[in-house]
């Protein structure tokens, strides 16, 4: 039996998303963030070494690591569905944006995070590199959602499921404003009209409207 | 014709490291880091829109991102070698530890670095934080390290290849001390042994004694 332990308002909601999307039969397990400091409460944390989201359990297996969760639903559960086979035209673009998902976008956005907490200021050398760093990978999405309604080409693909939440959810975290790409914001309009998303945010955060606007609200 | 353009002392050495084990014929192409800054020269950051090591070509085909080139050779030039395959029993664990690499460890490492740079006293939280995971982190791959000889079990695999820059070259630009951590030391020693691994750091950086040991010299 699948079970996908969902911290709410957390990357975990990439892979009810994906369950969504293929189909699977699973069940759904619903923590939420801890009221006095927003981290995830000790019975998450207990589920997983790493004690952060997401974690799937399938019989014996426990499984951590977004990338690694979706690679294992969409070979053992889901025939191949949603990745891009080895050989196909799309088979590059889809290996490159799906692992630049946590490679390069999630790791940026966190890292002008902290900086930006410890010093907001000009003088902030690393904060100030990140930045520039940021608005070229932005740029770069930009770029490439104006040739392709997704990341991999015509058709959703896992790659797209690894990059979304960096874009939304994440932003409840760490505002930043999307309204100088309108091609990523065209974009999140598309995957916001997916039946599969609709029911996958519903599910994992029914308290939550999906942070699709340019603004976070 | 593969052409892997490698940064000196930087991440691409996973893919000259990959090329040989995979015994693939491809060229080697270096490039040095700027003499000013440390960072990529002008021609390197032409390759790709990222400016970032590593960059594979592959005829009109330009990849960033190691996690998608070590896929995009193991499967199209390398027969699957060095990947394990869907059904088999330590599939799971590949995927987790590839992932693990570059979702969890190598960005957490340079967070460690940057915040420390930016103010490296007891008042930086996020710094403390982070410190904290870097333990939580060491200490997991440290009993993994404990239970098998690679990190998906009995063989090396490409989660081997993409794990390794941040615990040896990398600890050049952001030292620290693998002393408390044995596992982790005999894996590298064991790494050290491997004729590809050794072909390869002479080929990436000939100027450079491979970082295996506690203290980066």
């Amino acid at each position: 039996m699948l079970t996908l332990h969902h911290l709410g308002h957390s990357q975990s909601e990439r892979i009810v998303w994906l369950c969504e999307e293929l189909g699977l039969d699973y069940e759904l397990k619903r923590y939420q963030r801890r009221s006095d400091n927003r981290l995830a409460p000790p019975e998450y944390k207990a589920l997983h070494p790493m004690g952060t989201a997401p974690v799937l359990t399938d019989g014996d297996l426990v499984l951590g690591e977004s990338g690694a969760i979706c690679e294992y639903l969409i070979q053992t559960h889901g025939n191949g569905r949603l990745a891009v086979k080895p050989g196909e035209p799309s088979f590059p673009d889809y290996l490159y944006w799906f692992h630049f998902a946590n490679g390069t976008l999630q790791p940026l956005v966190l890292q002008v995070r902290y900086l930006e907490r410890v010093d907001p200021s000009d003088k902030n050398a690393p904060l100030q590199a990140a930045k520039d760093r940021f608005n070229l990978v932005f740029s770069t999405l930009e770029k490439r959602l104006g040739e392709a309604p997704y990341l991999a080409g015509n058709e959703l693909t896992a790659a797209d499921i690894m990059t979304v939440f960096t874009l939304t959810t994440m932003r409840l975290f760490k505002p930043y404003d999307l309204s100088p790409w309108p091609n990523i914001l065209a974009y999140l309009q598309r995957i916001g009209a997916r039946p599969a998303y609709r029911r996958a945010m519903q599910k994992a955060d029914p308290d939550l409207t999906p942070v699709l606007g340019a603004v976070p609200k």
